[in-house]
C-alpha cells in the first residue's frame, strides 16, 4: 500500500439547514475542501451517507455529487455503513489511492435529516438495527442503547450522574467550535434533570441529529509538499471490523468487540499504542458509548470508562482528550457525515487550529466512527509528519 | 496494484422469492460462492445493493450479511450506485485486495424487490434519477429511457421492430440458464404487440425486476492454484466513470459517455481492444440501452447499434455475443444484484460452463453495469489465464 496523506479539509456548520438542498449542503463541504487543498479536480469521489433514500428520495449520491461539484466523468460512488458511513467512505477512498489505481480522491460525508418529522427520522435511523429481530419488536435505536446503558450501570455500579462529565466536556468544547450545532454550557444539575428519552438515557446523554457535511482531499503522501506553517497529515492507520448486527446476539453486550478489533488494526498499521494517541475523536452518540469506546480502545479497564470523565482525563489538557470540537453530543450527529467531521477535526488538532480546545503538541490523533450499536466500526489514525 | 483473481462464484435464481428473507437470499449466493471457491472465510465482505432501505427497512447491509454468513468480526461495507451497485461493490473489493490491505474478499450483489407493490418499486427506482429536477417533474425511470429511445429512433431512422433482435436474443439464451427469471421464447410479432409501458418502450423492450443475489470470492492472483479443468480467471481490467445524473444536462443524450470512458479505462488496464472481447454482458435494462452500450464501447458506429442485432452478431456465435445467459431482459434485473450476475455469467463463459449458449473458446469477457440512465458506469474485463 502507498502511504496516503490528507491535503485539505472542508465542513459546513451542523444545523437545521432548511435553506439548503442536499446538493448545496454536500457541495459546500466539497468546495471548501478543494479550496483548502488548492486543487480543482480529483480523480474520484467517495460519498458517505446513510439516509438520503429515505429522507431525500435520492440514491446514487456518488454521481449526484460528482455532477454537482464539477467532477463530470470522474469515478464516484456511495458507501453506506449506517452511522459509520463517513469513515467507511474514507476507507474505500484510502484503498483506491493506496492501491495506485487513482492518484487523488475527495471523500465527503453528508446527511440532511431535519426536513422530515422526528418520528420519520426515528424510523429511518432504526434501519441501522436488525429489521427482522430488533426493529420488529418495536425497539428504537435509542431504546437499544438504553438497554445497554442500564445493564452497564447494574454490572459496574455506576450512577447516571457519573456519565455527566462526558456530556459536559463535549458541550464545553463545542463553545469554541463555530461549526458545532449546540453552543451552550451544561451543568451536572441540568444533566440530571433533563427530559427522559429512554430510561436511563435522557436528553443530555444523547447526541442531536442535524444537517451537515464534511470532506477531505486525499493523495499519495509523496505528492504532498508541506504548506508553510502546516504539517503534512498522514493516514497512518486504518482498520474496520464488525460485530453481530443485533446487540442481543453478542456474547458480551457491554464490550464493543468491533471497536476493539478495528482500533487494534489501526494501531498496528500506525505502529502506535493507545498511550501514543494525543487526541481521540470517538463516537459519543450516547454517553454510554463514550465509556464503552474508551474501554474497547485500550484507554480504560473494562467497566472503568466513566472514571476518565470524573478524573477530567478527557478534557483537552487530560491524558485522553475526546470530543475536542464538541463530539456527536454537541457538534451534532448528522449520521452519515459524522465520521468525516471526526477526521476533519483531528486534522484541525494536528494543524494546531483548535484555539481554546487545542491539545498541546498534538501529533497523533485517532477517529473512530461506529455504525449501528457497535456493529460496524472504522478507526483511522492520523499522524503529523 | 496486485493482480486479483476470481476464485469462486455463486448465485440464486432470479425470481419472486416470497419465501426467502433478504438475509436468506443474499446468504444463499454467499454460501454458494464460498463452496465453489473452497473457502470458509474471507477477510472482508462488500455488498452491492440499492433498495434495501426503501423496500426492506434495512440499512448497514455489510454487517447485516457478514453476521448472517458467519464472518463475525470481519470488515464489511455496502456500496451503492443505483443499478450499478453490484459492479461498484466489486470495484471497491478489488481496490482493497489490490492494495494489499486484505488478502481475500467476498463481493455479493443482492436485491429483494417483489415484497412491495409495483408503484412502490417504481417510486423506489426513481431515486436513481435526480430527485430535484427529474423525479420532481413526475417522470419515472422508464419514462426517461423512453424519451432517449424516441430521440434515438428519430435521429437515426430506426423503427421499433429494429430493436427486437436484442430482446429475442436475450430470451433465447435465457432458456438455457436455469437461474433466469423468464424462460420463454418471444417472436418479432409478440415483441411488436406487447403492452406499451412508456412509448416507445413496450413490455418486451424492458427488463423485469426480481429478487436475486450473486457473489464472487476474490483473492490475489498469485494465491490461486488452478483447479483441474478450470482456468484461472483474472480481473484484468476495471474502470468506473460518471456522467451528469440528469439526462437533460448532457450535451448529447444519445451517447453514453460514462460507458465509453469506463470501458476505455478497462481496455487500457487489460491491454485489449473491443475486437479482443469474446463475450460482453451489457446492461440491457431497456432495448435502447443495448444499442447505446454497443456504440459507447466501440462495437458499433454511432447510431448503428441495432444493426448488430439485425445481423445476428450478438448471438453466442456472432462477433459480439451479448446477454448470453439472458441479460437483464430475461435473466432478470434485481437491480443491486445485476452487476454481480454479469460477473458470475462471464466467469461461467470463461470456464466453458454455458452449454448451448457457450461462446466457443471464450478467453476474454467484459461486463458493464450501469447506474441511473448512464450516470454511473463500471466496466470489468475478465481474462482466463
Amino acid at each position: 500500500m502507498r502511504q496516503v496523506a490528507i491535503l485539505g479539509i472542508g465542513q459546513t456548520k451542523v444545523s437545521e439547514h432548511w435553506d439548503k438542498s442536499l446538493k448545496e449542503l454536500g457541495g459546500e463541504a466539497c468546495f471548501a475542501a478543494m479550496q483548502d487543498a488548492g486543487v480543482k479536480k480529483v480523480d474520484a469521489l467517495f460519498v458517505g451517507n446513510m439516509l438520503s433514500p429515505l429522507i431525500d428520495g435520492q440514491n446514487q449520491l456518488g454521481t449526484f455529487f460528482s455532477d454537482w461539484v464539477g467532477l463530470w466523468g470522474h469515478e464516484a460512488v456511495k458507501v453506506e455503513a449506517a452511522c459509520g458511513s463517513g469513515a467507511a467512505a474514507l476507507r474505500a477512498g484510502l484503498m483506491a489511492v493506496a492501491s495506485g489505481e487513482i492518484d487523488s480522491a475527495m471523500v465527503v460525508g453528508v446527511e440532511k435529516m431535519t426536513d422530515k418529522a422526528g418520528h420519520d427520522v426515528t424510523a429511518a435511523l432504526a434501519t441501522a438495527a436488525d429489521a427482522d429481530y430488533e426493529v420488529e419488536q418495536g425497539v428504537s435505536f435509542v431504546g437499544i442503547n438504553a438497554l445497554v446503558m442500564r445493564r452497564y450501570m447494574h454490572e459496574y455500579g455506576w450512577q447516571h450522574a457519573d456519565f455527566a462529565p462526558f456530556s459536559i466536556n463535549a458541550h464545553t468544547n463545542a463553545l469554541h467550535n463555530p461549526n458545532a450545532r449546540l453552543h451552550m454550557n451544561i451543568t451536572l444539575e441540568q444533566f440530571e434533570k433533563s427530559s427522559m428519552v429512554s430510561t436511563p438515557i435522557n436528553l443530555l446523554d444523547a447526541s442531536p441529529i442535524g444537517d451537515g457535511a464534511a470532506a477531505v482531499i486525499i493523495v499519495p503522501a509523496e505528492k504532498v509538499n508541506s504548506v508553510p506553517g502546516r504539517p503534512r497529515i498522514l493516514i497512518s492507520g486504518s482498520g474496520a471490523a464488525t460485530d453481530t448486527i443485533a446487540v442481543h446476539s453478542r456474547k458480551d453486550p457491554l464490550f464493543l468487540s468491533a471497536a476493539h478489533a478495528s482500533a487494534k488494526r489501526a494501531y498496528e498499521m500506525a505502529g502506535v499504542t493507545p498511550q501514543d494517541i494525543d487526541v481521540f475523536e470517538l463516537h459519543d452518540a450516547f454517553s454510554i458509548m463514550t465509556a464503552l469506546s474508551l474501554e474497547a480502545c485500550g484507554f480504560a479497564e473494562r467497566g472503568q470508562g466513566p472514571r476518565l470523565g470524573l478524573d477530567n482525563e478527557i478534557r483537552p489538557e487530560g491524558s485522553v482528550p475526546v470530543c475536542t470540537r464538541g463530539g456527536l453530543k454537541a457538534r451534532g450527529h448528522p449520521v452519515g457525515a459524522t465520521g468525516m467531521y471526526q477526521i476533519v477535526e483531528v486534522v484541525q488538532q494536528l494543524r494546531g487550529e483548535c484555539g481554546k480546545t487545542q491539545v498541546d503538541g498534538a501529533k497523533i490523533g485517532m477517529a473512530q466512527n461506529i455504525g449501528g450499536s457497535g456493529a460496524t466500526v472504522i478507526t483511522h489514525i492520523l499522524t503529523s509528519d
